[in-house]
């Protein structure tokens, strides 16, 4: 199943996408408002023969999935050609032997379709950074590898846009992934029914049609089950908490010289199975 | 205006602190069920003259303020002697130029007198630091230094427990010091007219009646206004936001030998105008 999050006739609904259509249901989202309270509510319903409406997807605005409440994890360099390519003497030993953790702010979302904010007063190195999100469906603490899918919701795809300046000269990359627009996110949340193995999704991030990273998620050094296993050690997991999982090698500050982000370009990112992500880079 | 979370016959409640007795009103608290919802709703109620009941903190269980919904954004290195105490060589190089800006998860705040989990499992470098916590009250973005305090509701205390050898393993700080219960905070939500200049308040972290932290808050590299206007710059700051902002030299890592924390162990995190933070350190 692929939910989805929309706008029609200045209304916020939710629905399942089948094609181009949305079938939907306005006294289910009445019960669950927001895609949020569809994952914390999942195992308790059959949404999907309940729909009664449908719509086409071309007649309404596509919204941010839902806004996290506790946490977006993110896992840095876990991909052994980006950790490489954004190490400054391109040395091997940049390849982390732990997950590097770190988080993102949830007020930086935003939809497929909506403007990603250059903000160039702050920073001149605006980048892009396509990745698989996993998104946690049931609660959980310490739990193990062989268990850890059974606390998956699903996935979506986030574009983590990076300003590279700022997360140099702040040490730490919270505010650098942080501002507001800096968390394209969806379209759809694909349920883990329809993604058997995520450890092997073909994952393409393009600028202006050209192919910048070309990346499988078998390549990751700390795959999925492992990441969240690690993650849920001594920290809580919920539902609705997204694990972004990191970027193939191929990002703007890779090429020599850079490829940053400018005003009126537009990203797209791939990932089988799952769909595709696309925002312009402007000004709100 | 001193506002404190408390359960009383199995009831959760919020309410106004007066010396050692809590007013309260249920009918308040139904309108505003938690302090979060209070810092949303503030400018428009007469809260203090609206309470009825009153009971005695001793007869109550103090609960966590609230569970921020965005952000828990915590500044590091924001004292000189600290910088300095957490570097492995001691060189005033460790100063930072500009604010180390990370985050906190919220999953990790508990109350005034909950029990701080030592995660032997995953930890030996169990550690505190005291710090003076923001809490922002009206939404901005791109505010000046001189505006920054109009964003401000007020004050909280929050002990930044940190696992100093994960922070180590995995570069980036969240996991570190965001495992469950590594956030005891309050007791009180002091605002903001209770303390006219919080770039001058002495703050003291005591272990077991050992006093290792002896601050003010004056000695903070970056100040307040500097730190809101810095964040909220590109980022949309919003109510019940908390900006942690950094802690004195004297963390158990900056003595020789270290002085880490270990079951048993009673921290307490004064600030002057705030309140008293106390938590023991033990298994749950």
């Amino acid at each position: 199943m692929k939910f989805i999050a929309f706008e029609t006739d200045h209304q916020h609904y939710w629905g399942v996408l089948q094609g181009d259509r949305i079938d939907y249901y306005p006294k289910l989202v009445e019960l669950f408002p927001t895609l949020l309270s569809v994952i914390q509510g999942f195992q308790f319903v059959d949404f999907e023969n309940k729909m009664k409406h449908s719509i086409s997807i071309d007649e309404v605005n596509v919204r941010p999935p839902y806004i996290p409440e506790k946490n977006i994890i993110s896992v840095g360099k876990n991909y052994r050609d980006h950790a490489i390519e954004m190490d400054e003497n391109r040395d091997e030993k940049a390849v982390p032997k732990d997950p590097v953790i770190f988080s993102k702010s949830p007020t930086s979302i935003i939809a497929n379709g909506e403007t990603v904010d250059p903000h160039e007063a702050i920073t001149s190195e605006l980048d892009y950074e396509g990745e698989l999100a996993v998104i946690i469906g049931k609660q959980g603490v310490n739990f193990s590898e062989e268990k850890a899918l059974d606390h998956v919701f699903g996935y979506t795809i986030l574009n983590d846009i990076s300003a590279r300046d700022l997360q140099k000269r702040h040490k730490q990359f919270f505010r650098a992934k942080s501002l507001d627009t800096f968390g394209p996110m969806g379209p759809v949340l694909v349920t883990k029914d329809e993604v058997a193995q995520p450890d092997n999704l073909s994952i393409r991030t393009y600028v202006n049609d050209e192919m910048r990273q070309d990346g499988n998620t078998k390549d990751m050094i700390f795959n999925v089950p492992h990441l969240l296993s690690l993650l849920s050690t001594g920290m809580t997991l919920y539902p609705g908490d997204i694990i972004t999982t990191g970027t193939p090698s191929g990002v703007g500050k890779g090429y020599q010289p850079p490829k940053f982000l400018k005003k009126g370009d537009n990203v797209r990112v791939e990932i089988e199975r799952i769909g595709a992500l696309e925002n312009p880079i402007g000004e709100q």
